[in-house]
């Protein structure tokens, strides 16, 4: 372990984070509500603490490992998630406990968008940008995790992600290339920002709402500045704008760069990953819709389809806006998006869940074994566009289901132990592992009156969604610590 | 495909089970409750179309195939258990209609034991003698399947099992293979239902209900000749001598055999199967009885360990007895029993669920990955018992489960798409693919209210836990029917 090194990175990401504070500060200036000193106090610690480990380590040099890379993307989340607090604990008119500003600034980080917060619409406008700006952020921080730092470590099967930069692994390499990859990626992410902001804009939000909307779609965030989320401004034209923009940041960023700099879409076209996400969006906005019209939930079929296909890719891609109140539906529907969360968005994509390529995998390696069952000798090899995909890769996407699943069985129970009922503490546990948002039952729209306990085991969970399980349990093992 | 022989064996089996009808005739006509003439004609039917098939197919002759072997197994299943239907639905007094009629037949033969019947202690005694001996005869089909046939067809990691015959699998020796087999080993289950009989009625129950539970007990099929299940009894011998015989019936029968045959307990202590399986039912029995004392859901700490560990095994080996209305108690307790219920009971013996073996491979493969994530080029041996586990069942138990979370929630949903709750159609999906019987919500007890397109789904889930998903999913493959 290169302790030296992986605290003069915390330093200098400490140090980058608190320039992030500038934004709200002079929106807290500009609007005077309150909520100034809480994000001066903010950014003259990050700024005091990082700037001082990176000083103090400043000479630090040498090689990362890959333990080192597991510490430092753990401490990077954990830091940011407990530094972001801050301000949600001492801004005036919020002032939450630490359990509530830890579990928001956590759920803004991660992209989660659960919130605690009831009454968002009488909020301090400072704190209303940086809870889009945590998403943001949050999401520049998985772009780099899914396509530089989860491929490198092998999580879960994403080692096939490794293929574009040929060659073994080398460690020594490892901060150079993030750098190079993650520049590119965001300025993909940017400029998708960019569009989404200024399309908000035009369909009629004000830039406040744009900006902060713009920021929590292409994270695949969630968060609003209204109570009633997207369903505040009961536009057709803002909807389909989300649709759009929650599709595009669903995909990976990867493919966005190859079709770029191509200027072609068939990279999408050749993509298979990109091809089940297509499909399964559409099949999901098919029985949903058909499900809602045959119920007369809606008696006209387009009220149907502009609902369904919403909330579709809303819950599908894990974003967790809301258009209408979905929860007065019959229980299918919410139930059949919550589940499709656990699929989620595409690898190296800001969406959460276990990620479609990862589904495609074990349908297709399900096939397999039933082929094997009439000829158990054959040696069938899994392709994927052509190429086949080791042994190892499809060992590991089995692992990390498994687990996914029993993290998932384990949370929901852990909760339950607190007295809460089946369906809050399932929806609970999928809405923050799958990093989604919004559960069903207590927790459709708001955490608030989960228990303190619960609030801390959901965090968790959050994290642990994020960061793809393997990434934080790695830690807990004696293999790790050992030299 | 050898149609032929497969039909000659179907005859046989009919003609077999018609004599299997002779009991509850015999009841009928003792007790003079009117169910004498509805089990006559199905005797007759039965013997009827049986006989004339096995007699005009008697000079087929020939070696059966793996496709064979999987068609047997499951017109097996199926035929069964639209013939056992028939009494439920002409006899007087019951009368169900043939949904209701179907699902109770092969909610017995699959050992299930989801009941649509309420009333029981009103029931036609032949009625209530055939239930339990539906179960019981389900029992020993379960036992040729998971000792015989999976291993050898290979279902979800259950070549592992071939070990005992061995050399490469002859298709041509198939037959007498497996009789044999199964001869020694219902010898054994004979000898648990005697001894388990003789305890009941020990215990102070009538012969009648003593043989009745024995049969359901040994079976892990959960019926019961009373509405109240074991609760009836209120007595603690009796619940002491269910939890000893559930718990035995729970483990591989091919253990217990050994066992008898070196008259030493060895075998089950070498044996990491039943180390987990003897593990997780008691982490089971503490943490259940620790949470109803603390909750002071009993007050009695003595009174919390007698019905939570009796509640443990029943629903954990997926038998489904109660001594008490646990579905009163906190739900945290039935949820997490529920939950264990997808573990269920040892491979080879008569339990449902995924069995314990598969959680235990995967548990043991999910620490690999973890390890193999620090030390990405080691090459790390999966050992069970000291042997080797091959890549190949490792991959098929990973395949197993992944189809078994998939077809769960998709039962789950199909349920809920006809109006059901949540907690209600998933329980009721656990309840009959683990073949465990009870759910939660309004199928706690009876399946009676749900509506017919439900129960036929339901049918079907009973139907593929326990032929082991991929034995009854390979038909519907296209590779199955290519000559
Ligand atoms: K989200
Ligand atoms: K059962």
């Amino acid at each position: 372990m290169h302790l030296g090194m992986i605290f003069k990175i915390i330093g200098i990401l400490l140090s980058a984070y608190s320039i992030s504070l500038l934004p709200p500060l002079g929106i807290a200036a500009l609007y005077g509500d309150g909520a100034f000193h809480s994000f001066a106090a903010t950014l003259l610690l990050t700024a005091a603490v990082g700037g001082s480990l990176w000083y103090s380590l400043r000479h630090e040099k040498g090689d990362l490992k890959i333990k080192d890379g597991f510490l430092i993307v753990i401490l990077f989340w954990t830091v940011l998630g407990m530094v972001g607090a801050i301000p949600f604990h001492y801004a005036q008119h919020v002032q939450l406990s630490w359990t509530d500003a830890i579990f928001e600034s956590f759920s803004g980080l991660t992209t989660t968008g659960a919130t605690v917060i009831s009454g968002l619409d009488e909020l301090p406008h400072a704190i209303l940008w940086y809870r889009q700006q945590l998403q943001w952020l949050g999401g520049m921080g998985i772009i780099v995790l899914a396509v530089a730092i989860l491929p490198m470590l092998g999580i879960g099967g994403m080692q096939l992600y490794r293929a574009e930069t040929p060659g073994p692994m080398k460690d020594n390499k490892l901060a150079p290339r993030i750098s190079e990859t993650a520049r590119t990626l965001w300025y993909i992410y940017l400029l998708l920002t960019l569009a989404c902001a200024v399309a908000y804009k035009l369909a009629g939000m004000s830039w406040f709402d744009a900006i902060g909307h713009s920021f929590s779609t292409v994270a695949i965030g969630g968060f609003s500045t209204h109570d009633a989320s997207i369903g505040h401004f009961n536009s057709v034209a803002v909807e389909l704008i989300a649709m759009v923009f929650m599709y595009l940041a669903g995909i990976n960023f990867a493919l966005h760069f190859t079709a770029w700099r191509t200027l072609s879409p068939r990279p999408y076209w050749l993509d298979p990953e990109f091809r089940t996400y297509t499909l399964l969006l559409t099949s999901g906005i098919v029985v949903s819709t058909l499900y809602l019209w045959l119920t007369s939930t809606y008696a006209d079929p387009l009220q149907a389809l502009r609902y369904a296909s919403f909330q579709t890719i809303s819950l599908a891609t894990t974003t967790g806006f809301a258009s209408t109140d979905y929860l007065s539906w019959p229980a299918f529907v919410p139930v059949l998006l919550v589940i499709m969360s656990f699929i989620g968005g595409s690898a190296g994509s800001t969406g959460g869940g276990m990620k479609v390529i990862r589904f495609l995998l074990l349908f297709r390696q399900g096939l397999r074994e039933i082929v094997r069952l009439l000829h158990p000798n054959a040696l069938i090899p899994l392709k994927l566009a052509g190429r086949v995909v080791p042994e190892q890769v499809i060992s590991a996407v089995w692992g990390f289901f498994s687990l996914y699943v029993f993290i998932f069985a384990a949370i929901g129970l852990a909760i339950m132990a607190f007295g809460i009922d089946p369906v809050t503490a399932f929806s609970a546990a999928a809405a923050t592992l799958n990093n989604l948002g919004p559960g069903l039952g207590e927790v459709g729209s708001n955490f608030a009156t989960m228990p303190d306990p619960v609030k801390w085991i959901l965090t968790f969970a959050m994290l642990l969604g994020r960061l793809e399980l393997f990434t934080l349990l790695v830690i807990f093992t004696r293999a790790f610590w050992r030299s």
